[in-house]
């Protein structure tokens, strides 16, 4: 293999996340520009899209085409986000290579943000893999468990009901379950303990770190999941989703200064930072009144900064 | 002992770290008030001024007073920052508890900052040691390495270089020595690395964290030290000292943040978080021009959040 292998897999979900979490619409040519560069720098995995109904989320109304143009990218992991079985068969019909299912660790969130219990929500997962494993066999399947380290309407989150949850959409047949912090909750104690009793529970199945920054621990709460054995982590360009350093922000950590954090650490995420840092640049471009955060970007790489990637790692 | 013994010191430099940095000058009264609080929180290291001519920071002007001021608070250690001996015999003769001195690990640094070489600073650090011990033996000395982790003049700062100086003013007679990011550019494994190679040196004189947030990375650093050993914290409630999510910043760590992460992780710290954010209230009066950071204090605690303070520890 002439390209170091990567530690880490960034993946980049401000096409989805970002994007639906705001008012203004992007452009499809403009997503497919940023999209692009994106992949230029390095990404490759993207979670392009929702597939949810257009007159709830008119953001994501060109899922489908912009499926279709991520396909062209070479290597990329075309990863789109659905809530249920209708979504689920849209997404594979549009050629996504995985999807990614919200289930809520928080029974409180569960009813509030999809109207379905914790249960049903697990059943509407048990029929998207018997859809997946019937007409696309090869489609990956996450679960990302939200509100996994706690709940802005319950509070606590209950451990083992996290982790029941996880064992759950296993047993479904899910190729992979996550844990998100949707509250930007998450503490390095916390995110340590619960990984561990995620590999516990569900071993190499045990999928992405979907962290917030929301109280600015995000990238401490990184580090403490990649001390865990974490290998794959969810991140936006800019903190595309909500102001990341703001109240009531969603928050998601930067991607650009994730990359940094790993990059600095000498650990290879497969992306050039010069390279992402252009990829703001399309951003920008397709959303002019948005700000886009980035400490990294701001105050400069540091002087005589050399990124060590070790070959074959 | 009733109270709960601390796991870890955090070290309020914003009197004097953030106050010089900016040009306002908060007036005395202010001052007084804002450390008054400080104090109430339960923070019992502050960093309260700087000994330099008051024609070069006229933001210090009151050094002396507020030192007294500052002194009356019971079991509070009263730290102030000197550049020389000059400084070191009026910040004794102020009555402080424990001086800090910075000397430079970048050659280049040191002469741009206090146009010394870093062996004409650590002899000047050796005259503040013999006036120390002849004239008030009991004050604490410790010295600050700043640019320890890279410098924006010459870039890479040799890690054997910083380890010596750290031998050089230990020889000398100084109680501590400690780390600085006073760049941001550290990241986790260099923290980690640097901070055992100073506990290999020195061993447990080695001192305090000064860890920036220029870069976002602030408490994945402080993470990563308090995960190496380091128990003893700077930081800066509202980020004071430049801001710390923009270009160019001084971008100390913010306390509130800080204190919130250690907490959060069970890490006891001595500090209440509601009277710790109520602290912000005389700073702001003294200050009404100027941003107040903090994610934590404008994001609010999680629901439910609780301190759970084991005694004894």
């Amino acid at each position: 293999m002439h390209a170091a292998s990567t530690a880490v897999l960034i993946s980049e979900v401000g096409p989805r996340d970002g994007l639906q979490s705001i008012k203004t619409i992007m452009p499809t040519a403009n997503k497919k520009l940023w999209i692009d560069a994106l992949y230029q720098a390095g990404i490759r995995e993207i979670e392009v899209a929702s597939f949810v109904p257009a007159k709830m989320l008119p953001q994501m109304a060109d899922a489908a085409e912009i499926v279709r143009h991520a396909k062209t990218l070479e290597g990329l992991t075309v990863l789109a986000l659905v809530p249920n079985l209708k979504g689920a068969e849209a997404a594979i019909q549009a050629g996504v290579d995985k999807i990614t299912i919200p289930v809520s660790a928080s029974a409180a969130h569960s009813l509030a943000n999809v109207r379905k219990t914790r249960e049903e929500m697990i059943e509407e997962v048990k029929r998207i893999v018997e859809y997946r494993n019937s007409q696309a066999p090869l489609v990956k399947i996450e679960v990302g468990i939200s509100t996994a380290f706690g709940c802005t309407l319950q509070g606590l989150v209950p451990e083992d009901e996290v982790i029941w949850i996880a064992e759950q959409v296993i047993a479904a047949g899910v190729d992979e379950a996550g844990l998100s912090d949707t509250t930007g909750y998450a503490n390095p104690s916390q995110v340590k303990r619960l990984f561990s009793l995620l590999r516990g529970a569900i071993g190499e199945k045990a999928g992405a770190a979907h962290l917030h920054n929301t109280r600015g621990l995000g990238l401490a709460n990184c580090l403490a999941a990649y001390e865990e054995g974490v290998t794959s982590f969810d991140s936006s360009m800019g903190g595309l989703g909500g102001c990341p350093y703001a109240p009531g922000a969603s928050g998601n950590v930067v991607t650009e200064d994730l990359v940094f954090m790993f990059e600095a650490m000498g650990v290879n995420t497969g992306i050039q930072l010069e390279n992402l840092f252009k990829a703001r640049e399309p951003l920008r471009l397709g959303l002019p009144d948005e700000v886009i955060y980035g400490m990294v970007p701001e105050a400069g790489l540091p002087k005589g900064f050399v990124v060590d990637h070790k070959e074959g790692m």
